[in-house]
Order: C-alpha cells, then structure tokens, then sequence
C-alpha cells in the first residue's frame, strides 16, 4: 500500500536493526485518514471473505479494526490483555508474550461476542513474533470459529511471525512489508498478497 | 444523541446501581458505524473551536476518539497507560486511579506530538468519577496547551466527575447521560450541551 510505505518512510524511525518506531501514525499519535484508507485496503482485500467479526488486541490494533469493520459492516472485537473488574468469567484466554515490553499478558475475549458460526478477520498493528496473532487464532480454536485471514499494518519480515503463520495455511495480508532495517535504512519487500 | 441511548437501552446492562455494562458495542465490541455517527456528532459540536488534537487514552477511548479526527480533520493521540519500551523518556505523565479496576495506571504522552500551539479536544468513553480527565488534563497543562473541551461518550451524571470539570470552567459534551441506575432501570436525564 504506497501511501503507507509513503508515510513509513517520512515518519518512520530506526531504532536499531530490529525495531522500527511509528508512534506519529500509528501506535501513540494516529492518522484517522491513513486509517480510514487502512480499513478500506483490508475490506477490499477480504470483500469476498464473508467475514461476520473483525477480531483485534489492544491498543494500536483498535483503530485500523473499527476501520476495516467500518467498510466491511461487521462488529469488531478487541481482546484484553488483562482481565477487567467488569468483565464476566465468560472468557476465552490465552497467553501471549511481548518481545517489545518483556512481559507476558493474558489476553480474553468474552463469550458473549465470538461464536462458531463466525468468520473472523484478525487485524494487528505490527507481525513480528506472531505472538499476538497465535493467541488470537487460538482465541477463535476455542470458540470454533473460522479464520478467514490476518490483516496486518505493518510486517517486519525479517521476522519469523509471517512465515510461521503462512505456514500454517493461513492467508495473511501486510499492507507494508519491512524486509530490513539495517543501517538505519527502511527496506520494503515486494507486497505477496496471499502466500498461500 | 438518540442513536447511542437507543443502543444503551436495547444493550446496555446493568449490573448494580452505579455500573453499567456496555461491552457490545463500546468496551470489548465495538460497533464502527454507531463509532463514526459518535465521531461526526463530536465533530459537529467542536466544529467552532478550531481544534488542532485530539487526546485521548487507551483503550476504550481510542474508536470515538479516531472517529471525531477524522471527521475533524486533526490527529489523535492516545495517552499509554504503562511505559513502554519503544517510548522515549520525553513524555508527560500524570497519575489516574481507576475505580473500576481499583488501581493507579501511570499515564504517558510522548512531548513530541503535543505542543503549545494546540488546541486540544478530550475523548473518553465514560465519564463517571473524572479521574481519566483529570490526569489528561493535567498532561494539557504540563504541555501549556489549550483545552478546548471535553466529549463523552456517556457520562454517569450520579458520580461527581462531570460536575467538578464543569465547575472548573471545561466545557463538556456528554452524548448521553445517564441519570440513574437504580432498580436496573437506565434513565437518561436531559442533555445539557455546554453546561458552562
């Protein structure tokens, strides 16, 4: 998606070989009209999906989600990463380690919102790991739900996550593909579409 | 706003005299057309205040604050609740106790997205005891920044927050305020608009 990598390589800061800053757009400070085109890209690329519930983690997964249910018509949910006072013991949990912040944290999706008869869209700021998406689709394994496909903003390819994902059988759409960042520079990769 | 207490009767529920459960379509789900309704109303009443920012603070906040930037044309900015390692050490925080999950969260906005020269609009979704507010307000003036007001998304009008930010000369724009919840009945009183 040009106008991304267009404000990746404007706004974007390397950080070292590994990690990529983009908090004036996406994780701190957001663009709500990168956004809106954002969620048009994942609903024209899952348009034919069926898709009945976007699924996403918080926080800077929020808002490209409401984005894409916005142009797909579809409720979206965003799992928690702790269990809140208000939330009922209805949960679908599983845990997922950060490599960013070092830490692990329970992530759940109440009951209430995600069924068998769905057909789920995951939608993340970043893929690096995969750990947040391994703990959605296993999240959507205990509902019984279908996964139709991961959306991602931003894919660090030099990364496992995608290729283990991919691995799996599962499509994965990366609006943005980071092929390296080394020497401080921002390297894209030819966009795959779907790997499988 | 009609179309938001018409969801909040149809889908709100109400777990005791003081808290009501909106995780259809605010907290956990979310819907994003009623999201962009919210958005352009908030757009609507600070069309006037030549508004150059949005703060708002994650998570819940992050889809009506999204919304309102778009259709405000402005960015938004949401506080982070933890330090994370990708932040700088150039932040502003301030301190916000949470009633419902009774814990202080040390909140963050990072000094390079807000300045003096703007004029700052505040998101949240729930304004019950003002402590989210008051902590982002207090980011506002660590920044000499100007507030121009504050929109909710639905203000429990029984607890002390909305009055105590009106007293202090804030204009605040609730949505919807919800005047009881006694006998788990949801009563809206009247909306008041600028109330200063």
């Amino acid at each position: 998606m040009e106008q991304l990598k267009n404000k990746i390589m404007h706004e974007g800061k390397v950080l070292s070989d590994t990690v990529l800053k983009v908090d004036s757009f996406l994780n701190h400070q957001i663009d709500p009209e990168l956004m809106q085109e954002i969620g048009k890209e994942f609903a024209e690329r899952f348009r034919t999906s069926n898709i009945t519930k976007i699924l996403s983690i918080e926080s800077s997964g929020i808002a490209p989600a409401v984005m894409a249910g916005l142009y797909l018509g579809v409720p979206v949910i965003f799992a928690r990463k702790r269990k809140s006072l208000t939330l009922t013991d209805r949960l679908y949990s599983s845990s997922v380690y950060s490599f960013t912040k070092k830490e692990t944290n329970e992530i759940s999706v109440s009951k209430d919102f995600l069924v068998k008869e769905d057909v789920v869209l995951l939608i993340d700021d970043f893929l690096a790991n995969g750990q947040a998406v391994h703990g959605l689709v296993n999240i959507i394994e205990q509902a019984e739900a279908q996964l139709a496909g991961v959306g991602i903003v931003i894919e660090k390819g030099f990364q496992s996550g995608g290729t283990e994902i991919r691995d799996k059988g599962i499509r994965v759409e990366s609006l943005a593909i980071v092929r390296s960042l080394e020497n401080g520079e921002v390297i894209f990769q030819e966009e795959e579409g779907n790997a499988k």
